[in-house]
């Protein structure tokens, strides 16, 4: 199946083959030179209008873990415990600040969202969830494991880590290298034909 | 930046760094075997309870193409009209009815959905966007630009293509060859602090 990809089989397997999910880690840090790294490779993903409402919180002192754990569903919240990096991945709501410097050739689109908090909303959601697809692809690409999360209380974590309200929580993830047992068997995907048709 | 990074720099180039989001597109087909061999990757890549709501519809006759056509906001018409290969990729609201198959060790995770349509609505929309930055990235892999639009009549392409009313269309892809002057400058994209906050 490889045969028709440019993509070597080594990107392949590091980037979705043999990358899993984790659920447990090692203790070896996740340094801000390697976050640095990978935001400086995800950030070319595409977005509408170039909007990258995508925010994301690190979540390091050990105050702040705390704080974050209580607001993680109990399935999770061992895991998000012992991760060595804990990432809080969100949207800006006011994304259209940013239009002047990141659309700069159409000089009048920030006016346009200025009074459309609902569109704002949805198509802040959107682009930063196909940014958080690339930032899992980017962790990956740092040879480490990603573990997203959607198991918490949103409105709790929003108050907790975007306390001015225009950011909006979309997922928690644990960041790491695979410690031991890190993930279970591998689950079945769809086929082909389940998932594509042709008109 | 590159340093602290796994992925090889041909391969950061190839689906991050030097690829682009094409505004033309050579005459060269997308051939079905080329789309198998990107699903074959990017549906490795994680959706929630392993979900992978995300479906796709590929427009290959004349006559499909000028029924979407006639949906896409006028700026999307005419690079509609002449990619090699158009992409509606939305979700099944019905995501739930695969879960005995993607989810088999939780028998009884479907049926806590059966009557959660706005649950289904939400977990659908969300991991389903994920994909599609999976699928980006997989076609980039191919060697292919993707061009994905969200200037259409989703009420529209939803009556057109999902008939039965169960997927909802999230995004348009045109995909190809870039062809001749394929894209503007490159926008500048936000830099790591103001996207990145550590607490």
């Amino acid at each position: 199946m490889s045969m028709s990809l440019e993509l070597d089989a080594a990107a392949q397997d590091l980037l979705f083959r043999t990358a899993r999910t984790a659920n447990t880690f090692t203790d070896e840090p996740v340094t801000d030179e390697q976050v640095k790294a990978i935001y400086d490779l995800v950030k070319y993903g595409p977005t509408a209008m170039n909007t990258q409402p995508l925010r994301v919180t690190l979540v390091r002192s050990p105050e702040a873990r705390e704080r974050l754990l209580t607001h993680m569903s109990e399935g999770n919240r061992a895991k998000t415990a012992a991760a060595p990096l804990v990432a809080v991945v969100g949207y800006d709501t006011d994304w259209h600040e940013e239009l002047p410097k990141v659309f700069p050739h159409a000089p009048g689109a920030k006016a346009n969202f200025d009074d459309a908090a609902e569109v704002r909303h949805g198509m802040g959601s959107f682009n930063a969830t196909l940014q958080i697809g690339y930032l899992i692809i980017g962790i990956r690409a740092a040879g480490l494991a990603a573990g997203p999360m959607a198991g918490y209380d949103a409105e709790g974590v929003n108050k907790e880590f975007f306390g001015d309200g225009t950011h909006k929580v979309l997922a928690v993830i644990n960041i790491g290298r695979p410690g031991p047992d890190a993930w279970f068997q591998r689950n079945p995907r769809l086929d082909y034909d389940e998932v594509v048709t042709t008109v």
